[in-house]
C-alpha cells in the first residue's frame, strides 16, 4: 500500500497456514514491493499450506530445518541467488516446546523435549544470525526480527518452558544484535506479540480464556496476526533504522497494565458471588 | 530480635497509627536495637496515635511539614542533638493526593491538587535528602528507604496521579542516590510493596477487591505491613550495604505475574457463567 | 515519500528551529501528507524560527503557552476549525528545567523552579491530554507522542531534575493512555531518543563529551533528529495501532548496552597510560 | 553474628576455593547458625578446596553432577539424612561456557558447546528445584537463591553465551518460583552480583579492565564478594518472606546508571588527547 518495502529482499520463517503471523507479514510484504524467499522445516510445510502463500506472493519456497546449520546455510546462499543480493530483513517466527505437546508440567519435564524446544525456539536464532554474518549476507541497514512472548517476563503458567526459550531468544537478539550492529548496521529486534489464536498457539491449554483475559487487560484489545504483520513491516521500513536491541510490546497495551476496570469488574462480580478468595485458591492447587 | 541495628539512629516519617508501615518499621527497629526519632506532619499527629508510639519505643517526636526546608531542617538538627550523632537510616513514608480525597478522576484533574500531592508525596524526599546531604548528617554506609507502589510502572486505573507521583519518587531515589553514594555512601532505595490496608490506603476507591485480586495474583499472597518492615531492616541493616538506587518489589511475587491459575480461575467461571467479553467491556465504559 | 499520513490531521508541539526534532517531525509529516497546526509557547516563537516552517509546511501556527488549560483549549478548538475536524497525530516536544538554567546543582535546587520544570516538561502533556479526551478531539486510532530521554530510568548525573521530569512525563503516558486507550482507542507513547544536538539539548553541561560517548556505546551509533522523526512517523501512521503505553527506545542500541568494546577500549587506554581507579575518584568529587 | 538462619538447613553449591561467592556464603551461613551440605561437581572439588571449607564449618560434602538427576535425588535425600530434615534454603552458584574456554567468538559457536554450557549453567537450577519440589523437600518460607549477571539484560561483549544462559536461569527463577511459591510457600530470587575476582569470573577476556570499569561506574563501587554474602544471608533469613520472583541488583547501583562522572572523566581526557571518536570506532572492528 506504500511501497515501505520497495526494492528489499526478504527471508520469512515460520509461515505454516494462514492464520500465522508469518504468512501475514508475507503477504503484507508482498504488497509493500518485497521480494522474499520462504522457508519453514520441511515437516511443517507437511502439514500446512505454505505453497498457496508461495504462489500468491509469487515467492520459492526453500525447506530447511532452522535447527541445521548445513540446511541454514543452503537457504541463505539460494535466497541470495534467487533474490538477486544481499538480504534486507528476515522474520524468526519458530517456537515449539515438545513439553507442552506430550503434557509435561512445568515442574516436571523430560530433559530431552527441554533440550529440542531451546534448540528449535531459541537456538535456531542464532544459527540464522551466524550464517547471515558469516556469509556477510545482510545488507547494511538491514533488519531482522523474531516473534515472542511476554511469558519471557513475567508468568504465565501454562506457558510451561516456552517462557524460558524466549528469554533466551530474546537475550540472543540482544547479544548478537550489538555485534551485527557494530560490525555490519544491521539491526535485530524481537515483537512480543499479543496471544494470537494460530494454529500453533491453540495448542496451549486454557488458550481461549487466556485470549480473552488479555483482550480484557488491555486498554485497546488484543493485536491480531494482521496487525502484528503492519508492525513488522514498520520494523522491516528505513522509518527504524536505528530501533535495535529492543524487545518490542505489540499487545495493545497489556504490558504496562497492573489492572483494568473490566477486569475488576469480573473479580468484583465473583467476590460478591460468595465464594472467598481462600476457598478459590485451595481448589487452585488441586 | 537479631541486634541488627545495634547502635544506629534514625528518623521514620509517616507513621499514622498502628496500621502505618512506618510504625511497624519503628517497632521492629526499636526490637533491634536502633534509637530513632518519629516525625510526622502536625495534621497527621492529630489525626493518629503516635505518642503511643513514642511511648512503646522510648524515641522523641518532632513535628515536621516534610514540604517544608525550614521544618525539616530543624528536624535533622534536632534528631542528631537527640539522637547523638548522625543519622544512619531515614524511612520515607509520606503521600497523599487531593484529587483522590476530592473525587476527582485522573482525566479531569485540579492542577492545583496535583501539585500539592506531588509536592508532598514525591518532592518532599528530595527535600529531605537534601537536608541531609547539606547538612552532612548521615553516616558513612547509611540507608535510605522511601516506600512505593507498582503504578510507578503499570497501570491500576484507581491510583489516580499517585501513579505518577510514585514514578517520580523513585527517580529522585536513583537521581540523588547517585550522589549520596558517590560523596557519602549512603545508600537510597525504593521499597514497592503489595497494596496495604493502611488507614491511608483505604481512601483508594475498591481497595478490598484490589486486595484481594493482588492476592489472587501474587504465588506467596500479599506482603503485609509486618512483612514490609522486616523487608525494611533488612535494608537499614548492615547486610545490604551495596544495594542503591534499586526499586525492590515486596509483594509475594506480583510484580513479575502475567496471570496466575487463580485469577484465571475465576475469569473462566464467568466465561462460562455467559457473559462475552464485549457485554462486560461496553458496561466497563459506562 | 510513502503517504503514510495521507488525510490524517495533527498538531506538533514545540518546533524551536530546524535543528529540533518537532522541526523534522513536521517536515516528514508533510512529506507523509499530513495536515496540522504548528504551536510553541510565545517566548519560544520569538527566538526561533517557526514562522519559516510554517510556511514551507503551508501550516498554520497557534500560539499556546503548553501549562495554560486557556491556551490549550483555544489550541485544540482552532485545529480542529482549521484542520477541517477531528486531530489523528499530536507530538508533545517540550521540556525545560529552570535549574538547569540556573546552574543549580541537583542536590542543591531551587525548588519554585523545580515545580516550573515540571509543570513545563512534564504536567503540561497532562494538560494537553486532558483538552483533547475532554472535547473528544481525537479521531480513533489517533496517536499521541511525547519526546523523553533514558534518564527517566538510569542516571545520568548532569541531566538534573529533568530526569525527574521524564519520569513523571512517561508515567502521565501511561496513566492517560488507559484511559484514552480503552474510551477512544487513541495510542500514547513516549520515545526515548538519542541525546540530539538541538538547541535546547546544548544547554546541558559536557553534552558534546557526553554524546561522543553514546556514540561509542551504541552499536548503531546515536540517532539523529530527522531518525527520530521517521520513527515518529511510523508510530503516527496505521501500522502501529496496536502500540500502546510503551517507552520506545530509539538509540541506535545504547538503553540495552552494558559496554561497548569501543568504551572498553578508550577506559583500557587509560588504565594503561598509569593512573589508577582511585586516583581518578578522588578528582571526581573535587 | 545475629543468629539469622539459627536452625535453618541448607544446601550450598559451588564453593570452589576461598575467592567463591559461595564459599563466603557457607561461612556467613555458618556463623548465623545455619547447618548445611556443601555440593560440587567432582571435577570442581578436584581443582579446588572445598574439603577445608567442610572442616572450618562443620560440614559434610556431597559430590554431584548438577546436570544429573541422579546425583540431585541422591544428594537431596542424603542432605535431609544428614541434616535430620527438610531443607530452608538453596544457594545456585554454578556457570561455565564452553564457548568462552575454548574461544569461540559468540558469533561462531559451536553449538554443541552451547548446549553443554546452557545445561550446567542453566537447567542445572530447574533441576535441583524439580528434585526439591518433586521430593516436597522444603521447608515452607523456604528461600532458593541463584547468582546471575546482569548480562541477561544488557550487552557486556565478551560475557559470550553467558550472557543468554544467565537469562534463561533467571526465566526459570520466575517459572519456577510460581510454582514453589503457591504449592509450598518456597521463595525463588536470584542476585545479580557486580563482576567478582573470583577464580571462575578471571576466565573471562579482560575481565580486570572490565572490573575497573565497574568500580568507575557504580557510584558505591562494586560489591564483594564477602558483601555478596552478606546479602544472601539476607534472602535466606526470616526478613525477606514475600520477596520472590525477583532478580536482585547487588552492584554498588551499577544496574541503574546511564553514566557515572568519574567515567565521563575518563572519556573526556581521550577525546581532548586528540582521538576522534571515528578513529576509535574503526580501531574497535578490526
Amino acid at each position: 500500500m506504500y511501497n515501505l518495502l520497495k526494492g528489499k529482499k526478504g527471508i520469512i520463517f515460520g509461515a505454516l497456514d494462514s492464520k500465522s503471523i508469518a504468512w501475514k507479514v508475507a503477504e503484507r510484504s508482498h504488497e509493500e514491493g518485497a521480494k522474499f524467499v520462504l522457508t519453514n522445516a520441511p515437516v511443517a510445510m507437511r502439514l500446512g499450506t505454505i505453497n498457496e502463500l508461495a504462489e500468491k506472493t509469487g515467492s520459492e519456497i526453500i525447506p530447511a530445518d532452522a535447527t541445521s546449520m548445513l540446511d541454514l546455510e543452503n537457504l541463505v546462499d539460494k535466497a541470495m541467488e534467487i533474490l538477486g543480493g544481499k538480504i534486507d530483513f528476515v522474520l524468526h517466527s519458530i517456537g515449539m516446546s515438545v513439553n507442552v505437546r506430550r503434557g509435561n508440567h512445568y515442574t516436571h519435564q523430560d530433559y530431552n523435549f527441554t533440550k529440542t524446544g531451546w534448540d528449535v525456539s531459541a537456538v535456531s536464532f542464532h544459527k540464522v544470525m551466524s550464517v547471515l554474518y558469516q556469509r556477510n549476507a545482510m545488507n547494511e541497514w538491514g533488519s531482522i526480527v523474531a516473534l515472542t512472548y511476554m511469558a519471557a517476563q513475567r508468568v504465565f503458567p501454562d506457558y510451561n518452558d516456552m517462557a524460558d526459550n524466549k528469554a533466551y531468544l530474546e537475550s540472543i537478539a540482544r547479544s548478537f544484535g550489538y555485534f551485527f550492529g557494530r560490525d555490519h548496521k544491521v539491526r535485530v529486534n524481537t515483537i512480543s506479540q499479543s496471544p494470537t489464536p494460530t494454529t500453533a498457539g491453540s495448542g496451549v491449554k486454557g488458550f481461549d480464556g487466556f485470549i480473552a483475559y488479555a483482550e480484557n487487560m488491555s486498554p485497546l484489545g488484543n493485536a491480531t496476526a494482521l496487525e502484528c504483520a503492519d508492525y513488522t513491516i514498520s520494523l522491516f521500513s528505513d522509518l527504524t533504522k536505528k530501533v535495535t536491541l529492543q524487545n518490542l510490546f505489540h499487545d495493545g497495551g497489556f504490558s504496562n497494565m497492573g489492572v483494568s476496570n473490566a477486569i475488576m469488574d469480573e473479580i468484583m462480580k465473583n467476590e460478591t458471588s460468595n465464594e472467598t478468595v481462600e476457598e478459590s485458591k485451595k481448589k487452585d492447587k488441586k
